[in-house]
């Protein structure tokens, strides 16, 4: 079938909108009508070309929620008709992660996703007759998709796309990395560097588990009110203080220092206050931010050898199948509010604009809607 | 009362034997007859006046096993003739670091400690006029020690004073890295890297709680033998291939990487190799051994993200009190080897010969016994 969709021709350029080619579903497949798609900073880091791993020419996004309009042989957790979330971290529930019980990172098409192609190493995007790449295993920056039946999260039938599509990435991203990856419990002291999608996510997601104080550290003062309206109860402002007084004033603040923080920017000297403002003993900070790449962490190891624990989130550890229909309902019960962070939407013809938002940090979330 | 005690008068120089005058204790405090006192690499880190926190003239040792012969005013944990182990960490199940039920590291009298001084901020050895000064509130090297109360764990009359005496800090240390701080499961798979008398103890650790895989990182290959005894089942020298290899290596021997693993050297290289070679997803990396001061440690926050965890130890994790006791109990049992770590028993006039052994790597532990 013909179908639009924008395309990254090359690095640091627009998306181009195209007519392409979507070949139907194989065996264990699914077509999905995407009714409306996020805009993340990764799609924007892959289309800057700084992404060492990015593909070109590709059908970008990976935040998008659809409907299911065809399914391949052998299909039979999803049918024709079901609302799903695609999966940039699927859930075979069989490989040896999966099994693990300890990790959300399913290898099961690991190495073809990487590679920009579906598991049987092919693609099903064609201009013409060139290949396009899948993008993240999901593209959703398309009016039409195909993914393995194992990267689509089923969700209730009443979630508005346009909506839950957030719940595609950033959402579970910040929520996750709260609730499945640090277990924060009632009663937490913790400290948030970063109060843009991922950090109000992770902010809501400590207000919703209980946590007594939630601070929050960020260079941009207009930050604090929207964040202060997602559970923060301090506002601290780097620039207030000169940069070596920042960990012992969040050590103070926190009376002995954070019991869980989180970094949400992707830079190496956030993450290292972050670990160092944790408390001594049993402070675990997590990292969620993407580094550029070739950049290092680095610190004391006093700083662990003393009890403080270093650990990442990616996909806020979240099992797509299993965790993500479960924050839709959150979401549809009013537990997690959504709606406040999507500040803008567009319909495709529109999709730069979008990034051009995020660029001038004047979005929290830009959707397109088709 | 007069007794004999090992001096460290300066950085660098032998201790010398002298008479030194002990106060008896004062509230709260014991006196205690030591029998035995093990020689650790921290007495010899300190002693080179490399610790910038190192304090002369002092009264080193940390390692010790003896019989309680006073109590001061309110002491109601032990009484006179209860066989008990010093605690550098000790426990006193009130401060904010006990009742987490998070950590071992309490705090109650952290500060004096680091000045080595009793509690009320004076010191209960003097030559002379001159105070001498405590030693991680310990001061094993003497023929009598005063400690808090809290700072002693009560131990079976039956165990023998010179063999465990090393459960004070280097055999709990490994054993407690494994079972208390990383809580190893049966079929794990484990790398250690540094087989010296902290990695055989978390071997012999990761055997008792049945690992599957136990591997052993040295450069030393007369490590080996030992360390097979204690449960080792892959011997590893990284002299044997390209330092880039090393981690690489280990994975795939490890069949993806270790669930475990454990740096026992103090080197801050091989603390990103352990950390490097666990497995994604879900591998823990737990760092014991000591760098030296200003080091730092690095590795590339992906590693994290991608579901790594960087944690230290310190005391195995072991509250002292509580768990002593029982690796006590252990060893009598003969679920743990102790004997065979002992390799050389001196009288307190022949200390520095102690220190000469484990510098040419001849011991693996040297006792001393009063």
């Amino acid at each position: 079938m013909d179908i639009k969709a924008a395309i990254a021709f090359e690095p640091g350029k627009p998306l181009r909108i195209e007519t392409v080619r979507l070949e139907g579903p194989k065996a264990g497949e699914v077509l999905v009508e995407l009714k409306a798609t996020g805009l993340c900073h990764t799609d924007a880091y892959t289309l800057s070309g700084k992404d060492p791993e990015g593909l070109f020419p590709s059908i970008l996004g990976h935040e998008g929620a659809g409907i299911v309009v065809d399914t391949g042989p052998g299909v039979t957790s999803v049918k024709k008709g079901d609302h799903v979330i695609p999966l940039y971290t699927p859930e075979c529930r069989q490989c040896k992660s999966c099994l693990s019980r300890k990790t959300n990172l399913c290898t099961a098409i690991r190495a073809t996703q990487g590679k920009g192609l579906m598991p049987d190493g092919s693609s099903r995007f064609h201009l013409g007759k060139d290949p396009i790449h899948h993008y993240m295993g999901t593209s959703t920056f398309a009016q039409y998709t195909v993914l393995p039946e194992i990267a689509v999260a089923k969700i209730r039938e009443d979630a508005p796309f346009d909506k839950v599509c957030y719940i595609g990435c950033g959402v579970t991203t910040g929520v996750g990395a709260v609730i499945y990856t640090a277990k924060v419990e009632a009663g937490a002291k913790v400290v948030v560097f970063g109060l843009g999608g991922i950090g109000l996510n992770v902010v809501q997601a400590c207000r919703l588990v209980g946590a007594d104080q939630i601070v929050g550290v960020d260079l941009n003062p207009r930050r604090r009110e929207m964040a202060e309206k997602f559970g923060l109860t301090h506002f601290v402002n780097p620039a207030d203080m000169p940069a070596n007084e920042l960990v012992p004033y969040l050590v103070n603040l926190t009376g002995g220092g954070a019991d869980y923080s989180f970094e949400c920017i992707g830079n190496v000297n956030t993450m290292r206050q972050a670990l160092e403002c944790c408390h001594r003993g049993w402070g675990e900070s997590i990292i969620i931010g993407v580094a550029a790449s070739g950049q290092e962490i680095s610190t004391r190891p006093f700083q662990l050898v003393t009890g403080r624990v270093w650990k990442g989130s990616a996909f806020g550890g979240a099992r797509g199948r299993t965790d993500v229909p479960r924050i839709v309902d959150w979401y549809m019960e009013k537990k997690i509010n959504v709606d406040d962070l999507i500040t803008h939407t567009l319909p495709l013809e529109r999709i730069n604009e979008g990034f051009d938002l995020m660029h001038k940090g004047e979005s929290i979330r830009t959707v397109v809607k088709y």
